[in-house]
């Protein structure tokens, strides 16, 4: 598997280490830097149905900003660990998008993150999601 | 106020501003960053009632550890902007806590925040909180 | 002493607290996170003198970006320390700054840093720093 | 390539992707999160070469802490972007290691790094680097 995962069904899987920026004094990841792998997760199940970042802001005006996100921790990880953030597209609708997230050392679940992400333009505003993307993300949702 | 904090009623108030480090490229606080804020109002909230993390841990053996967070973000924080975090104890029981918290820019709310800890020891085990912490806690909570 | 800092002469003192954030398995401050310390402590000085990167931006187009930068780290913090982020300007030419910086524990020197930093228009060029602005500056000059 | 990275010739190879997390309100990755990508292609360079800093502190009661950091910051790097960072050992001496760090986007070197690292106690006391380690980090070093 490459850094930048792969689809596994409709599950894409991105691998990552923890290293020490990670962890904090308890000897474990910080609660806060889960999110952080959650949202690269995302990001690379983004990519790999074919756009970015950069591309949707730059050519269609629009970024995708978190609204809640709910997270269970379940088991630590430590210092050193292979883990796998597991993405899935819960929901498309015209604005928002849901997705069900979980960090993995190998079998066990450590983390359980729902985030709700909202389409917006620069200014912030709601904006509809796409065509393109609804289409793309609806083929993906786990519902569907 | 000092950078410390203080309390305002039953719920503890701490300052501080949005610098570089907690923003992102899409020109606002990045949403994982919201739970360290929440993070370092607890963190003062306890101290001063009288205790600190590491006093915990070499005197008592004991830590607390995120169980489960919800994160609802209505508006965004921007660069250089002076927010407050709100923390208000929800409910203690045996070996849980519960903090309600609010982010805020003067008088807008910006991120809800609600925080599950858990009591544990070094080895992650669930822990009973100390009698004179739940006793101090429980004349915070706003359910009491 | 507020959390926005003071001058003591012409350094800018800005106080601090380590929180689990700040920290890494190793119990001690991430390395990285002391350049977050220092660059609060330059943005504290800059505000106090009379503006914020948000107002450099929008009313002038410009912004401070880092050229250079030297850490020597001598003692390591702990969570819970409180902090004080010394901040020096060394000089200040056409369209550079350099500034001196030193993170202590009470008396003691934990870790020195010299950032060297360009100001630049949004799209990354060199510009001139502002007359006023170098004016302010060259008055802390400590070599001035 | 994997997410792990390889060797040419002497020097290790590490790909990572910028992600929103690494990225500040000036639209480029913050200066202090190079430091974390410059840890990340160290502590991969260790391992490739058969230990890891959980194996180091369990077995042998050492770990390694930044005594000295140098970064110079020559072009930004942005959201979405592929970067490599290349590391090589400079030198190696009883209890010291200074390690050379370049993080570049194709060919363009965006930040040169040099770390002095010290191998130490649990309790930061300076310890000799274990001779198997400075065995195979000496065939490394590039001056060798």
């Amino acid at each position: 598997m490459t850094g930048h995962g792969q689809f596994v069904g409709r599950c894409h899987v991105l691998p990552l280490r923890v290293y020490y920026e990670d962890t904090d004094a308890a000897g474990i990841v910080y609660y806060a830097n889960y999110l952080k792998f959650a949202e690269r997760g995302r990001t690379e199940m983004l990519r790999s149905v074919g756009t970015d970042h950069r591309q949707l802001e730059t050519t269609e005006g629009i970024l995708f900003a978190v609204r809640r996100c709910e997270a269970d921790y379940l088991k630590p990880a430590l210092l050193d660990d292979e883990l796998t953030v597991w993405t899935e597209v819960a929901s498309v609708s015209g604005a928002r998008m849901k997705a069900e997230q979980i960090i993995r050392r190998d079998v066990d679940d450590l983390v359980r993150i729902s985030v709700t992400l909202a389409c917006i333009d620069r200014a912030g505003r709601p904006k509809r999601i796409p065509e393109r993307l609804r289409t793309v993300w609806g083929q993906l949702t786990t519902s569907g």
